[in-house]
C-alpha cells in the first residue's frame, strides 16, 4: 500500500499518553512495551493489530526491500491471494501439516490461509514462463502469512498472523539458478545493512521448504531461541545454524562416560543403523543422514528405538539377510560404556562401521568441520530471513515447464525462494536496541525519525511562536528533509512527559524548544550510534558548524551509555539534525 | 506497503508479450480483459492474485487515500487482523452470516476471515477512548477483506477475497457525529474526483450494517447491477438508489390492473398488515415499514404470505382482539383487482386502512418524493462505496463508553463507518473507459503514466541512442517529473506489437521515437480527456510552444473518437507531456 514517505500527521488518537514507570521499562518483556507503547496490538494468542506507529515502522521497512528488490533484481511485485486451494498442496504432499490454518467455503472446498507461497507461484508461473527467453526472472510479494502455531510466543517474534516478504526466482539452469541465489542473497545483506543491525548468515538446513542450498539470516542476541556457530579462524569464519553445523571434538575418542544410541533404518529397510554418540550430547539428523550417504528412512526420525526394532524384525523374518551398520561419533572410545544390543539372533559377520564421524549437535569451543583448523563460538540469536535454492522440488510435481533453445519442451524451471520475517526483523530490533528508557529505533525505520517537544501549546505565547517556527522548518513545503515528524505526542501534558514519551517511543532524536534557551533549541539523542561517537570531533568533521553550535556527549551509566545533547541556533537546527540522522 | 512512485521498472516478467485480436477487445469481457493484460489472475471463483500491472495501479489509488484522509481528517493508519474471534460478532448477533468465511484453529477457537471490521475496530479502541478529549477520531485500514459470495460474478466487481479502504469514526455526542460524516463524505468526493470519474452520491438504506444515516457511491454505467434514481428537477437534484428511492405516480390511482399483496404483522404480532400495490411493481420494504411508522416484524420480511396468516392465526387465538391494517399504495384505487382476503373470522370494526402512500419500488418517470415536483430518472450503476452514520449500534454490545464532561462515565461513543471498494473501483473504471482498443486509465491510477516505444533495441543504433536519450530525460535523476514510465513492453517485439500493447494495457501517452521523425517524436493520446478537447486551442492555451511542436486531433470513427496524435522536438517532450497529463 502506497504511502508517501515525508507525510506527517499526528496520529494522536492511538499513541501512549503517560510515561511509561522505570520498572516498566526495565523489566517488562519486549512485546508488552511495544504494546503499551502503541505499536500493536494483540488480540489473540498469536494475533496483532498493528497500530499507527507499527504500521509507520512496517511500511519504512518494506519501502526498502521494494526498493532494493526492484533496483538490484528487477523483481516483480504481486500479491497472491491468502486462500489457497488444497489441490496445490495435495500435489506437492504438504497439505499434512498441523500449522496450516484450514477452512472450507459454501461450496466445501478446501483452502489453507497461506504460510508460504511456493505452491501458488508455481501454478500461477506457468502462465508467464514458457521458453527459455522468460528467465531469469524474480517475483516476490509482501504480506500477511498465517502459521497455527501451537505455543505462539514473545509478541510478533513467533505470531500465528505475520508479515512477510517473500520472493521467488526461476531461471533455466542450474548456473543461473545459483546466479540468481546470490544475487538475492547479496540484495538480503544490503537490506539489513540499510538497518544497521548485525545480521549474521548462517549456513543452514533447508528443511521442509526443501532444496540443497539454504542460508538464513540470524540477529545475534542474549536470550534468541537459535543458535548459530562461528569459526573464529580468518581463513574460514564460516557460520551455521546448529541444525548445520559439523564440529569435532579437540581431541577424538576422549569421552569415556555412558553412550546414547539411536537407530534408524536404511532406505529399503534391510539394514539397522546404530548411531552412538556420548549420552550429554544432542544427534544431530543432518549430519547423521550425511554419515550414511543419506542411505536412510528419514520419514522414522521421530520414532522410538523399540519402534524401529520391531519394525526391523517384522520386515525382515529371515534375519540373515539383514545387516547391521554402526556408526560412531568421533568423540566415543572402545572404553565408553556402550548400552546393550537389542537382537538376539544375527551375524557378526554382517555387521559394518563407521568411525570418525561427528554426528551430534555442534557446541562452542570444539573445532570447525569446516576448516578444521579454528574453534567454534557459540552465539544464541534470533533467525530473521532464509532464503532456498530449490531445484525441481515444486517445479517437479507443478510441472512447470519450459522450452530450452533446443526446442526441447519438458524442461523443468529450477526455483529459489526467499523471506524475510517482517513483523519479526521489527521485534528483533525492538528486542535488540531497548534500553532503560525504552525502545531505540534506526532512523531507516523510525515511526519518526524527530520529535519536536515543546511546553503544552496556549501557555507561553512566545514559546508558541518558537515551537511553530521550529515545525514549520521540518514540516515546511520548503524542506528538503525526507524525515517524518513528530510533534508533542500529548498534546495537553507537560514538557517531561513528551520527551519522556518520545524517548520510550525509540524516536531517535528528541528536538526541545524552551523558553530559556532560545535561540537555541536541544537535540537529545536517542538513537543508537552505529559510527565511533566516542573519537568524533564534531568540530573537526564539520566546520562550518563550529560557530553554530557547542556540543556535548556525557555517559550517564554503563546501562545508559550515551545521553548525547546538542545546544543549536535555531536556524541550523535542520542541518544538524541531517548530520546526526546519517549516522543513526 | 510503502513504494516510491517514480521507481520504474520494466516488471518485464508478467506482462502481454503479443497484441489481443480486434474480437477480444471488442467482446471480451472485462474481468477476462483484465486478466489478458497481466492487471489480476483469477485462481478460483471469486479469488485473484494481483499482477504488477494491477499492483501499481491498486498502490496508486490507494496512496490518493491515505494522502486525503490523512490529511482532511487526520486520519490514524492500522492494520487489523485477518481473524476476528466468534465472541465480537455473536455480541452484535452477527455470527449467523452465510457469507462470512469461518474457520477454528488447533484449540478449536472459532474465527472468520473479516468481511468488514465494525465489532474489532469497536473492541480495540476501547483501549484508546476512554474521555470526551479523545475524540472526535478517525481510524481506518487498507487492506483485504473476504466475504463467501454464493455466486462471485464479473471479475473483481464481485469477488470473495477483494481489497476494501475501511474507516471508521469515534465522537462523543450527534453533533460532532454528523459533523464527522459529513468530513468523511466530503473526503471521498474528492479522492473520487482525483480519479477523474463521474461518481454520484446517492442516499442509501443501511442495511445489515445499520445506523440512521447512508450514502452511496456509484458510478453510472450501463450494465450495472444496481439502480439510482436522479430528480431532475434543478432545485431538488436528489438522489437514492432504488432500495431508497420514494416516488409517486404522476397521477395517482390510475392502476386498474391486477393488484398484489404481501402480509407483515405488527411489531406484537396482533395486527396483520396487508400491503396492496401493482402486481406489476416490486414492494420496497424500507417504504413499506416506514408508511407504518416501523411497527412491524422485519424478521418475517421473507416469510411467505401462507406463513405470516398461520402465524397470525396461531399467536392470535381470540381473532376477537387482532386488529388488519391495510396499506393502498396511491397508484392502485378501489377498481383495481384485488385478491381475496384469507381470514374468515374477523371483525370489520377492527380494519384500518392507510391511503396515499408509495410503498413500491421508484422507476424512472414518476414524480420524486423528495421535492415532489420534479421526475425520476433511472440509471444502471455499480457501487463503488458506502458510508454510515451507525449511532450506538456497535458502541452498544461492545460497551465502547467514555466519560463526558460532567463526568458521566457511562456515555456511548457514536460511530460512523466508511469503505471504499479499492479493487471493486479498479474493475469499474476498467468497464467504464474500455473501448475498441482495450483499457483506458486515468493518469492518476495509470500502471504507467507513458510508455516510450521504439524498434527492437539493436536494429539501428541512432535510433537506440535516440531512444535512449528520450528514455533519459523521464527516467534521469535530474528529471523532474513524478511519472512512472514504461518502456517497450515486449523487448524483442516490434514497434507496432508495442504500441498496440501500450494502447489496450491503457497507458495514456504513448511516446513513439521513430528514425524517420527525428528530431521530433510522436506522443499518441490514448487516456480520456476530461478537459473539453474540441475546442482546445493549443497554441492559443500555451503560446511558448507554438513554436515548438505542431499538433493534430483527428476523430476516427464514433467508437474511437480521439486519435489524438502530438508531433514534437524531443527537446520539449517532457514539457508536452506534463501539460498533456494535466487533462488526463
Amino acid at each position: 500500500m502506497l504511502m508517501q514517505r515525508c507525510f506527517s500527521r499526528s496520529f494522536s488518537t492511538i499513541l501512549p499518553r503517560a510515561p511509561l514507570s522505570k520498572q516498566i521499562l526495565k523489566s517488562e518483556p519486549t512485546a508488552e512495551l511495544l504494546e503499551r507503547l502503541c505499536f500493536f496490538k494483540k488480540t489473540q494468542s498469536g494475533i496483532f493489530h498493528m497500530l499507527p506507529a507499527g504500521m509507520k515502522t512496517i511500511d519504512k521497512f518494506t519501502s526498502i526491500i521494494h526498493n532494493k528488490l526492484q533496483k538490484n533484481n528487477d523483481a516483480s511485485l504481486v500479491s497472491l491471494s491468502s486462500l489457497s486451494p488444497k489441490s496445490l498442496w495435495d500435489a506437492t504432499d504438504r497439505w499434512n501439516n498441523s500449522e496450516l490454518f484450514k477452512l472450507k467455503d459454501s461450496k466445501k472446498n478446501e483452502y489453507c490461509l497461506v504460510a508460504t507461497c511456493e505452491e501458488d507461484i508455481t501454478e500461477l508461473m506457468k502462465n508467464y514462463i514458457t521458453s527459455y527467453k522468460d528467465m531469469p526472472a524474480l517475483v516476490y510479494q509482501v504480506g500477511k502469512k498465517y502459521r497455527d502455531e501451537l505455543r505462539p510466543r514473545s509478541g510478533l517474534l513467533r505470531a500465528r498472523e505475520f508479515i512477510m516478504m517473500d520472493a521467488y526466482s526461476f531461471a533455466s539452469d542450474e548456473k543461473d539458478a545459483t546466479k540468481m541465489f546470490e544475487d538475492v542473497n547479496k540484495t538480503f545483506l544490503e537490506i539489513f545493512q540499510e538497518l544497521k543491525i548485525p545480521v549474521v548468515r548462517a549456513s543452514a538446513d533447508s528443511g521442509d521448504i526443501g532444496g540443497d542450498q539454504s542460508i538464513e539470516y540470524h540477529l545475534p542476541l542474549v536470550g534468541g531461541e537459535s543458535t548459530i556457530l562461528s569459526c573464529n579462524h580468518n581463513g574460514c569464519n564460516h557460520v551455521a545454524t546448529d541444525e548445520k553445523a559439523l564440529s569435532y571434538p579437540v581431541e577424538e575418542g576422549q569421552y569415556t562416560g555412558d553412550v546414547s544410541v539411536k537407530y534408524g533404518l536404511s532406505e529399503d529397510h534391510t539394514t539397522l543403523i546404530c548411531y552412538y554418540f556420548p549420552k550429554e550430547r544432542q544427534i544431530n539428523w543432518n549430519l547423521a543422514k550425511l554419515s550414511v550417504d543419506d542411505d536412510i528412512d528419514c520419514s522414522l526420525r521421530d520414532s522410538s528405538n523399540q519402534e524401529i526394532i520391531d519394525l526391523f524384525q517384522n520386515e525382515n523374518e529371515d534375519m540373515m539377510f539383514t545387516k547391521v551398520l554402526r556408526v560412531m561419533d568421533s568423540r566415543i572410545n572402545s572404553r565408553s560404556n556402550f548400552p546393550d544390543f537389542p537382537l538376539k539372533n544375527y551375524l557378526k559377520n554382517n555387521f559394518g562401521q563407521i568411525d570418525g564421524v561427528s554426528i551430534v549437535t555442534a557446541i562452542g569451543g570444539e573445532i570447525c568441520g569446516q576448516c578444521n583448523e579454528g574453534n567454534l563460538e557459540s552465539t544464541k540469536s534470533i533467525e530473521v530471513a532464509h532464503t532456498f535454492n530449490l531445484g525441481t522440488k515444486y517445479s517437479n510435481p507443478l510441472a512447470l515447464k519450459f522450452m530450452d533453445q533446443d526446442n526441447n519442451s519438458d524442461r523443468l524451471v529450477k526455483m529459489g525462494c526467499y523471506g524475510i520475517g517482517v513483523t519479526r526483523v521489527i521485534a528483533s530490533i525492538a528486542e535488540l536496541t531497548r534500553d532503560a528508557h525504552g525502545l531505540r529505533w534506526p532512523v531507516s525505520i523510525a515511526p519518526w525519525g524527530i520529535s519536536i517537544v515543546s511546553m503544552p501549546q496556549g501557555k507561553n505565547s512566545e514559546t508558541d511562536k518558537n515551537y511553530s517556527k521550529v515545525v514549520s522548518l521540518f514540516k515546511g513545503t520548503d524542506s528538503k528533509l525526507n524525515i517524518d515528524v513528530m510533534t508533542n505526542i500529548n498534546k495537553t501534558a507537560s514538557l517531561g512527559t513528551n520527551i519522556s514519551l518520545s524517548h520510550s517511543m525509540g524516536i531517535p532524536l528528541t528536538i526541545i524548544v524552551g523558553n530559556k534557551s532560545w535561540p537555541n533549541v536541544e537535540i537529545e539523542v536517542r538513537g543508537e550510534r552505529w559510527g565511533n561517537v566516542d573519537n568524533c570531533k564534531w568540530e573537526e568533521m564539520y566546520p562550518q558548524l563550529k560557530e553554530a553550535y557547542q556540543w556535548e556527549v556525557k555517559k550517564a551509566s554503563p546501562t545508559d551509555p550515551y545521553q548525547e545533547k546538542h545546544i543549536v541556533s535555531h536556524e541550523h537546527v535542520t542541518h544538524v539534525v541531517n548530520l546526526l540522522l546519517q549516522d543513526l
